[in-house]
């Protein structure tokens, strides 16, 4: 990307939603996901000291980093460990454009933090667009997802890697442990509905719990993975061949898939049925939060959003975008 | 069963629920099924002319059939469909018997009918035994299972015989299309809770959309319905090693496989996650109609039934019988 510098710059990146795989690309599975045209804005201009300020308005989250410190504007002691990816993020930029300088950042977001739809990773990879453009150093699109993954790192440990990639480059992608992303270039529209229950659940945890499952029946649980592994392969010739109603065939099977393991919930049940009966081809848990999609015709999409609120859950429209990370102003 | 001809009999046969194989026993998976201590009651006796005249209370329905011709009494047209197995029983009853006589059949049901708890095979069963004890005629448990069954083909076409089974034998039974029941000889205590959604659903609809499932989706629906086979038998090796926690788990999967197949439904789900939270070991539909089972240590069965009760279920606790069909009186 080519930039000059400026004093304030916005940049964006999408966030991502698990069409199939979840769960199950922990154990080799490929995964489908792509991102949606709700997006994460972060707005950075240069300070007059060398620390970095980050505040998240959606949070209700600030503070100021100096050094190795961290002093809470808003949100207590929890401040910290959300905002030190951007830090991360913004001071890889700064070590790349080998440059000592203070910047702020500012979030704002279209889409629910902690909802399983990568906010955070939208966070970093919008923050390292936004700080290199401030800089006027060039990144490749390569250097952006890779920082930003260095960035989610720093409090997820070890993650797959989907949810900045997807920030990143946008579009739908495949992808499966150990390989390289595979852009998916499917044409066709894929109108969604985003369901939240607004429970709040540790993706950890039930990633641990599903692991519990595999370790005490896994003449059971590992060729369930594998189904898992056919659905989304099988979902990604139906998406090729425009067939919807086959994807909300495949979406269904893989959500009772994904209920055998242990991934669902009562909550999100109730926003599942109600979503097929509302018309959508098919829905879904996603990820491993509170969310669910589904997925419909687009004269169906309202009916379906209302379908959803009635039974408790907050619900939007969302399609795929290939807008990856992108500098706004 | 040794007899003396009496003025009135009354016999009665277990109801039976289907623990794990429901659905997947129509491709040759195993299934699980067991006598329940709910039991549908025959009170029989001789008429003075050659009709046979059968009453059920709990369906409210009763006529009288004359030959080739029905009157209804209660019920006005279906009637005769309901109650042509058992018109059935008893004419088989009086074939062997090589008499001619009519007979009064007044039904009374433990067990919600027309729920998939075989309460239909349980009225034949028990009608056959009260009918066979008034006339003096000794049935073998073989010769009253095979009329049942066969009370059961005037209506059902071609049913697996499970319901017929289970009401005559009593006790656990594994089930496999074209092989011999297998009696399972458990001693682990079964406590159970049954609850029911109150919905009407076709067994012959649903058997039909799971059809069209596997037919669509070959490669996914089949390797599913073979870890139901898996599921069935890993079942029964924890039930033989008292491992009710293992069996409960194993009854959620199952559940969640049946989803996938599109046999299960949103007020099925809302009871079976009620179980759950209640504490049961697990929870899944039974049978092709719109109840589920609860598994559950025994001072939990009333919480479980509580629970069930208020997401608009009716619940009522059951247990394995090794009781079958019997005379009463």
């Amino acid at each position: 990307m080519p930039s000059l510098s400026k004093d304030v710059v916005t940049a964006s990146a999408p966030a991502k939603v698990i069409l199939f795989g979840e769960h199950f690309v922990v154990y080799g599975e490929p995964a489908v996901v792509l991102a949606i045209d709700k997006r994460v804005f972060a707005t950075v201009q240069l300070r007059k000291d060398d620390r970095i300020y980050v505040s998240s308005s959606d949070m209700r989250i600030s503070g100021t980093f100096r050094g190795g410190k961290f002093q809470a504007e808003k949100g207590g002691s929890e401040a910290r460990l959300k905002l030190e990816p951007t830090r991360s993020a913004v001071q890889q930029v700064l070590t790349k454009a080998q440059k000592k300088a203070g910047v702020n950042v500012k979030i704002k977001s279209d889409v629910p933090v902690s909802a399983g739809l990568g906010s955070s990773a939208a966070v970093a990879t919008s923050t390292i667009v936004a700080v290199s453009n401030l800089l006027g150093t060039e990144l490749s699109r390569e250097q952006i997802f890779q920082m930003a993954y260095e960035s989610e790192r720093v409090v997820h440990g070890t993650p797959s890697g989907i949810d900045p990639a997807v920030s990143t480059y946008g579009g739908m992608l495949e992808f499966q442990k150990g390989k390289d992303f595979i852009p998916l270039n499917i044409e066709t529209e894929v109108p969604l509905i985003i369901g939240n229950t607004k429970l709040q659940r540790s993706t950890g945890e039930l990633v641990a719990s599903v692991r519990r499952m595999k370790e005490h029946y896994p003449a059971i649980i590992d060729p369930l993975i594998q189904i898992g592994g056919k659905i989304a392969l099988g979902a990604v010739g139906a998406l090729r061949n425009n067939n919807l109603q086959a994807v909300g065939d495949l979406m269904n099977i893989n959500h009772a898939i994904l209920g055998a393991v242990g991934a669902s919930h009562e909550s999100l049940e109730r926003l599942v049925y109600a979503a097929r009966k509302g018309g959508a081809f098919g829905a879904k848990l996603t990820g491993g939060g509170g969310c669910m999609i589904a997925l419909a015709e687009k004269r169906k999409l309202k009916r379906v959003c209302t379908a959803i609120e009635r039974v408790g859950g907050t619900a939007f429209e969302a399609r795929k975008t290939d807008e990856g990370a992108r500098v706004e102003s």
